[in-house]
């Protein structure tokens, strides 16, 4: 089956957007990851910012976070908590946007939500602890944790959000169609990999 | 790091032997596989039909076999599990066909025993259940037990065996630099990704 669309999921720190984004340019074709937060807090009402942090982290669903929401929009959410409000309009918005056509989805655990279109290719970009460190001090800047920390915090996040919405173990290979290390292949290497697995007329 | 050296870890009836069999006969180096089963056979005085059948299974360690051996090579085990000897005389064989040269070596957990050799790709292979109790149908013929069960119990003592021994889970992307799903990608789609990751003369 001829493979239009790609799905990135990856580890923190492992270059996984900024390999989407290659692939995006590339093929010429649409890169959602910015783009895709904007669409989900126009439908969802929430704010970009918010949907940011908790699209892919653990399901916040706090009971202030949960009368908060429900309080603001009245009836909208169905008794949904917060986070299963989000997940629900975040599987919505994915799904009408890889119905638009060829394009490249950058995390919100999209892997899943697409499982089911043949012509999507699933991919996951991790790397080692050290390279990944070294890039998110390069590309964030430092802070008063320690690189590894912030590593092992935002990894647990999404693998709590992952398995909570899709019943899989984060990272596994089963879960994709294929899996890289970036900080053995390189990003642009990775890049082209996934670029030659797709069928995207130019 | 240049890469002379590929180890290739699959789920049964994925292909990967195969796959192995391709990239080897494609970059003209040596294949390890059968091969491997006679040099461990060679080294610790097992049958090749017992080093085949207990090299990548559950740790049998079984009183019985381990009794037995140790009547029947007296001093050699040093007191270890027949399984704990079995796997100590596959480290040392693989580590030293490695140190041969340019080679392709399929299973036997040779991905964690040449882990820190730099010049080594480490790839997975995995399918879709219906891809792989499809083939192994075709290659292995029918028996009384059902290729889903075949299937499942196979993949169950690889898992418990890889555990064992290396402290990891088997499967998961980041044991591997590179993770593929055969069922959707194609045997010689794999195959070709992995050759243009070698930097082997020909």
């Amino acid at each position: 089956m001829e493979k239009k669309i790609i799905t990135i999921s990856r580890e923190f720190g492992s270059g996984g957007r900024t390999i989407g984004h290659l692939v995006a340019e590339k093929l010429g074709i649409p890169f959602y990851d910015k783009e895709l937060v904007e669409h989900i807090a126009l439908e969802s009402g929430f704010a970009p910012k918010y949907v940011e942090e908790h699209g892919e982290h653990s399901p916040g669903g706090s009971i202030f976070s949960y009368a908060f929401a429900h309080q603001s929009v009245p009836g909208v959410m169905n008794g949904l908590s917060t986070a299963d409000f989000l997940w629900n309009v975040q599987c919505s918005v994915i799904l009408q946007l890889a119905e638009k056509g060829p394009c490249v989805i950058v995390g919100r655990n999209a892997d899943y939500i697409l499982k089911d279109r043949e012509d999507t290719l699933h991919a996951f970009i991790h790397a080692s602890k050290e390279f990944r460190a070294d890039r998110i001090v390069r590309l964030y800047g430092e802070s008063e944790k320690s690189p590894e920390t912030r590593l092992a915090e935002k990894d647990k996040r999404r693998k709590v959000n992952y398995h909570h919405y899709t019943g899989r173990t984060w990272g596994m290979s089963q879960n994709y169609d294929i899996s890289l290390d970036s900080s053995v292949l390189g990003v642009e290497q990775c890049a082209d990999i996934l670029v030659s697995l797709m069928n995207v007329e130019k």
